[in-house]
């Protein structure tokens, strides 16, 4: 499986390559095009393109050997997503202030950095990444187009496109609500946040942009989306987790910035709820500041060792794991095909980052 | 012409009434939907709409009466393009931080209103509204979806509405550059950054979509993209001397702002290579100077009517509007229609606010 994704991404990332080429010379009347385009080449492909592979590998299990759709046409979609997926990224860290992304710094830090002696900075790269960020989603569409696809799979999948990404848009809101304005909240809620904000649109959308352009029925596209939900979330729970728990060099983003943004997380949940009275006000007085030092984040660490935080997550985790399977087992897919859902399975539970 | 205006702004508002309640109903599983629609329908029907009446209009104008596309489906069209104005609006303004638009509060600022005891409210504000911006961005599309087009005519408007509004992201970082960080400008550059800006996508881009969607010849829907061209670059001028010399009631937007944020207008241009010595100075330290005054604003008035900028870009206004005549002389539609697009230059021209 894992040989498969690498695959995937080598063909994205030559794709996007010579796709950025091309951009940059439809688009060189203006003066940022250069910059933009050259920054995005390396941002885009530094990723693991979890959501294009997706794409390519579920249309590659259920195209039937004279599809209307070619390989060509797929990598377009499965491009297409990585720039949704590029375009909310650049955007979510303005939101969330981040300043490290793959492990580069983050794309509105990219521009404040470029003009770091001018007193207006920090809005400086807000507004440029922001621009960036509207560029990528434009972008998507225009692969869309480029994909030259059969009329009715082109309708179909411009409307799920535009909905399931302002899905994402109206969950980010939820997030940033949970995380600035809340200080209690109830598991149904996180996972609801998770559904819409990272579950759909991580597994779902590519499943079924897979399956549509493979001309799947619609009960497998409707098992589709629903099993890219369980696995989303899962995904966003493991996001989470080593979001608190991993080393910054592995992860190519911060440690503690979670912690940092009071993020409403699954884990901030159970560890409010099972912390020592003392210690839960010293949780919810961290969660949320922004003069977070490393011995606070060790602090919050031990703490969910302490309790039972992790085995009440884990056990979330298993039931949507179990249902997953059983999901899988059902589907009508040949065998090894479902083998490589369960191996998906399988790595989403134990990423390392 | 006006007459024209009003029943399309009328058109659209009862169907973005319609729209923003079904999709109210159709994202109702997310926390914040009916929030977001219910701020935006107000916020899309209070503007002008010239870009969405532009599209009828065209349409109206060119399409044949056993037309492959009909009414309804232009309708939506037209919406999709007042929604990309009112994504790249709500955008821009967080950019701009300007606090009003369209005589109400800026997207952001009715956030950053609705929780203004918090430390962090602006940048609630800002989050909160970028989400807004995109979900607009992505409508765009749905609706172009849900217009069912002939395939020929949704792919050419999907290829097309994307590059489009990324010429507009690309001029934008042209723009926030020219403000933030640049004291002298050229001609050249601030009529480029206005094309890409304003100038294509308010004029040109709904003059296309109603011809393709009229399937106007290729000859006529060039011509069309050029004539908006100018019409733009006028209504941007015009813009920016409203921004500059008009009262803030009739303006819906603060005066000053442009002043404050340092914006490099063409009136900017020709009053920094007028003035005299000591006034330069002045009017340098001005622009882009978060703490201007009542007296700071009517300085820079009192000194674009002492030199002869207003002349000089009459100069130029006055190469447009020839332009812009020879060209509407020469398309290949009726005279009446001809009379219409004379009388809409004249009302760009003229507008007041």
């Amino acid at each position: 499986m894992k040989k498969t994704l690498q695959q995937h991404h080598s063909t994205l990332t030559k794709f996007l390559k010579q796709y950025f080429q091309q951009q940059q010379a439809r688009f060189q009347n203006q003066i940022w095009t250069k910059d933009v385009f050259s920054r995005l080449y390396p941002y885009t492909t530094t990723g693991k393109m979890v959501r294009g592979s997706m794409v390519l590998t579920i249309w590659q299990f259920l195209a039937e050997q004279n599809s209307v759709v070619a390989q060509d046409q797929v990598i377009k979609l499965a491009a297409g997503i990585e720039l949704f997926h590029s375009g909310l990224l650049i955007h979510d860290d303005i939101i969330d202030q981040d300043q490290l992304r793959r492990g580069q710094p983050a794309m509105h830090q990219q521009y404040s950095n470029w003009t770091k002696k001018h007193s207006q900075a920090r809005h400086f790269g807000h507004s440029m990444a922001q621009c960036v960020g509207d560029i990528c989603l434009m972008l998507s569409f225009d692969l869309l187009a480029e994909a030259k696809l059969e009329p009715a799979i082109e309708n179909q999948l411009l409307k799920l496109w535009a909905k399931e990404i302002t899905s994402v848009a109206l969950a980010e809101m939820h997030d940033v609500e949970l995380a600035m304005l809340k200080t209690k909240t109830t598991q149904a809620e996180i996972l609801k946040m998770y559904l819409y904000k990272t579950g759909r649109y991580t597994f779902s959308l590519p499943f079924m942009t897979g399956a549509i352009a493979a001309q799947a029925k619609q009960t497998l596209i409707d098992n589709l989306a629903k099993l890219g939900e369980y696995l989303g979330i899962i995904f966003q729970i493991k996001d989470d987790e080593l979001g608190l728990m991993a080393k910054q060099t592995k992860l190519g983003k911060p440690i503690g910035s979670d912690i940092r943004e009071g993020k409403k997380t699954i884990f901030y949940h159970y560890l409010i709820k099972q912390a020592q009275p003392k210690d839960k006000a010293k949780i919810q007085q961290l969660f949320g500041n922004s003069k977070l030092t490393q011995q606070d984040i060790k602090f919050v660490q031990q703490q969910l060792k302490k309790t039972e935080s992790f085995s009440a997550v884990n056990q979330l985790v298993d039931s949507y794991t179990a249902k997953a399977k059983r999901l899988i087992a059902q589907l009508k897919i040949s065998k090894k095909n479902k083998q490589f859902l369960e191996k998906l399975l399988q790595y989403n539970l134990q990423r390392k980052y």
